[in-house]
């Protein structure tokens, strides 16, 4: 860490940051430039929190060296972790298609969905029980007997199942109805005492990046479900906010090669939520696959016309089925399977 | 709501939709301009869910007239709603400044901490007992115990307390700890299930907007709270992310007569989360005056250096208190009192 | 285009604003829902300025359903655009791949560069002689003289040659020394008089997004281009300017897909300044490809460590080697060559 | 400026490193921490270009120190510079407020305008003869002939004028025109030759903030300005882009303090630009007034439902001497007149 002190600063405003310093279990090395005296902070900085070092007088600007995440960072564990889901392995050599239907409906749509998702060729199944509506008077999701229907429809095809938590005190529920997956949605990247709770349990956890959040938040929000013992974490690029009105969200693709570059678990793409609209979803899926993502998640219904939620966007059978010809052709020219 | 068509859409998608809307209980009217052909919806449409009608063949693009939001808008309730907060009226004529620490620490702190507020002359306290902070290796606030020393230490000047709440499940210890405001931080903006449990209830809520929220958004998470029967809900500004990096945030000042126009409810700005920087607040505090708040929210510290947290952003006491003068000077200004 | 009165507007305001539109040259139609009257406003409303008519007083909000865009609108022209750049065709089924040098530096620097630039089999190159530097210390380009240089090693290999104008007053220097491709940089996307000025010529001009401009303004700018006469136009996406600070730019990959939507010019991306470093320019041109761009702009240098200008995002000649093979594979997967 | 090596860099790649920077004219110092290499270069750095070390191999990110700007820092000028305006001062203790209409029209409207500015008691007056406007079928202004209508009206009240300038082969048009200061629009700010041009005369220049540029990207067009040798310039804050629909520009008020901290020179802002709507004008003026803005740039309008640019966002000669009162009262509660 690296404290840049006011070119004004006296003798005594150094003196009093260097003890400060030295009380947080640091060692310290001043170096005096041009125009600026620099203090170095030496050892473990990781916990120390820069604001309190930035209310002392003469302190212009705090520069952390190191990254403020741990277990997360490929720095602590250079191979990639591969996470096994019931069997499907993620973040290994094969890239994996989950796909669903945006809500669980009822039993009929959601074996119909089913079978498409295992006809496809995928190997994991989504679809929301409890949905995040930004509306009160949208449909929120058919509940707890979504879970049900879902894991029945799913079972038959041996597609282990992604679902979205909410609330805290449904946690309890997910694990009785044998979710295989749970996922963090986007608004709650930063719900810290959701992410305290599924840090808890040895669930894989798929790790939506928040509309506004940055990688490095991002990551810090991994690290919270990190610190409490659960490591099996997938983060899922969705589509970042910006000025564009042209379409729902801006598709961050950059952030799939910088994300394997500074940690060593899976990241995934959301092409759906990305673009907002169905046409989209091939371009944006070729365009993660060929980024490197370790998989994708599609939104596919029986009949998107007549879907509850986020009709626009869904795939249709033959769309999904259709999509992953091409998708396993670029998999394969960067040394993949899918 | 108006449903553009497709410049080559056929004759039978314009009538498909013309009956998904009929069958959605709304009546249509057609209109054929040079260029594309046009459907209004004519009816109670708030609850249409876009999406559905956007997935349909043939359809463009679908623009909303009416706003989504019902209970909240001033459309709804033309006058403003003052809120009493145990005889401190917010909303109305006089500004409010509601002050104190980031967060809670100890007894000794809370008790200078709630003299210095009510010397300067605010009549509402702040603090934090639960902490939303990004790393989970950053103090996390003292917890429940900081709710009772926050109430004794403020009920000693009559000032009633603000506090956030993070996690539904801690909602009755609110309760039973008398808090007085409830605060629902800028990461919880979409928590949908928090935001329907403060329904629930009737204490003022303040909620803070999201960190890329939009007006829109904001006012539909106020509905959520409205749906449940709680309408003392209380807007609060702190500041949304850009690509500056300068400052933490950029305080949208333009939000305050925009949110005046569009809803009857309170609206209060936080400078000190806004622009994060102590030295920030004055010109910050004075803006959010001039432009129209009801409000402030202001983080001060008995020693600032020596804050536990966000210890670059709290004003000392002294500084409060000569704030206070220019403030109630502007507010003079615009017809108000402070 | 639509216009929305406000719930409360009284008679003659509604009326006012029919007038107005029909003293326009357009005919108006009146619907009256619930709680809202609507003008609609029918006939060539593209030249109508929104804003004239915002001002009348009552009206709530103008809605355009009409792109404000005609030349180079899909609508109007729906077969792809293909440039001929002296033989090479940009817009058809090859993907071209434009590389060479940030800028200009030395004539051997040149040379080296295309023969780099066209061993690994690209047909066209590029290089800056004139630089737009954020600071005015920083190297500002060769000048005119590294023109004739970049003429010079390009024609050895029969490559067309894409360089940068800035300033109008040397438009007639570089028809002068036969610059193949006019490229318009990001921070002149609205400069106005340059963009009037290349719409006079009949030289393919390569349109570069604005670091914040939308598809909508993209669109209009080269409109701009368009209305002169010249309608070689390319666009190239090359990042957005966004919240986040770990990369230079996002790169926005779905303006890819939505630009072959809206129009028949083509598209092409440049992932060196989006990522802003060398090693993500893999990842990002893969994807660029597979989401449908016409072509990459990529910089290349002999020695990147000693470039002159953007060191840090030059690929070297054997990475650039390297790379073409799986961009070849992926445009075969989408039925394209390379 | 700090050099922070990869934690994996031998040796060698730090010598290499070290005696590029020897090489460019700087002395250097190596800090080992726990995890990390650091270098610090110590000597004159502002010319040395960043990109050109990152892309030594080993290193990891380079932090700068010293800001890179230097005659527009007030580092290097520590008191308020005022600019005298043909006799009217901006930068010292009144606020002065530039009105006048979006654009020029006709001899008659330039008349009622500057009768209308100088009534309301403002002391420089706005008018554009050229406009900026993103479609090329929207009325581009009245051109150099506006120059002298706008002249002929400003002189009777003795105001001096303020136009913008967007084609540098147009200076000595202004020039003898006697435009008293130059504005340089938003679309411009990083057109480099233009800056250059207005940098070689004396004229004060308003440089207003690129849509999306940064306090430092504003500073370093500043600084190419003042690089030529005309300090006298003044900045303008006028909104910047964000994901908000719901007005025009988000007006950054906390670019007014940062920037008085920053830099010597004046600060104004533009709340017409910024809002887009004229209801939203006196909220916003008072809110920048109240943070220490040096002036404001309104528009105003004899008829603004009648105006041919911008219609929805100027005030009328009502609206405007209305308006003064409060912007007074304000700027006296903080020491200063208007």
């Amino acid at each position: 860490m690296i404290i840049v002190m006011n070119f004004k600063a006296p003798k005594e405003q150094i003196t009093a940051v260097e003890n400060k310093l030295v009380s947080m279990g640091v060692e310290t090395n001043l170096s005096k430039g041009v125009a600026r005296t620099i203090i170095g902070a030496v050892g473990d900085v990781t916990k120390i929190d820069t604001k309190l070092i930035e209310a002392l007088p003469g302190v212009e600007q705090i520069i952390r060296i190191l990254k403020p995440y741990k277990i997360v960072a490929r720095e602590s564990h250079e191979q990639n972790t591969i996470i096994d889901i019931n069997g499907v392995l993620l973040g290994g050599s094969t890239v994996q298609v989950i796909a669903g239907p945006c809500s669980v409906e009822t039993q009929e749509q959601m074996d119909l969905s089913a079978k498409a998702v295992a006809d496809a060729g995928c190997r994991l199944m989504r679809g929301g029980a409890f949905k995040p509506r930004s509306s009160p008077y949208s449909f929120q999701g058919v509940g707890t007997e979504g879970l049900s229907m879902f894991h029945k429809a799913a079972s038959k095809y041996n597609l282990p199942i992604v679902t979205e938590l909410m609330d805290v005190r449904m946690l309890d529920t997910f694990i009785e109805n044998d979710v295989d997956v749970i996922q963090i949605g986007t608004r709650n990247m930063q719900n810290f005492d959701l992410l305290k709770e599924v840090g808890r349990i040895h669930k894989p956890v798929i790790l939506k990046r928040g509309m506004s959040a940055t990688i490095s938040e991002w990551l810090m929000s991994a690290e919270y479900i990190a610190a409490g013992g659960n490591h099996n974490i997938i983060f899922c690029e969705r589509g970042i906010r910006s000025f564009e009105t042209a379409y729902r969200n801006v598709l961050d693709i950059t952030a799939i090669p910088v994300l394997k570059k500074e940690t060593h678990l899976p990241v995934i793409v959301d092409p759906s939520h990305a673009g907002g609209k169905a046409w989209m979803v091939p371009a944006l899926s070729m365009a993660a696959v060929a980024a490197g993502a370790d998989g994708l998640l599609i939104e596919t219904h029986p009949n998107p016309p007549e879907a509850w939620c986020d009709a626009d966007q869904a795939l249709s059978p033959g769309e999904l089925k259709d999509l992953m010809v091409p998708l396993r052709g670029i998999a394969n020219v960067i040394g993949r399977d899918l």
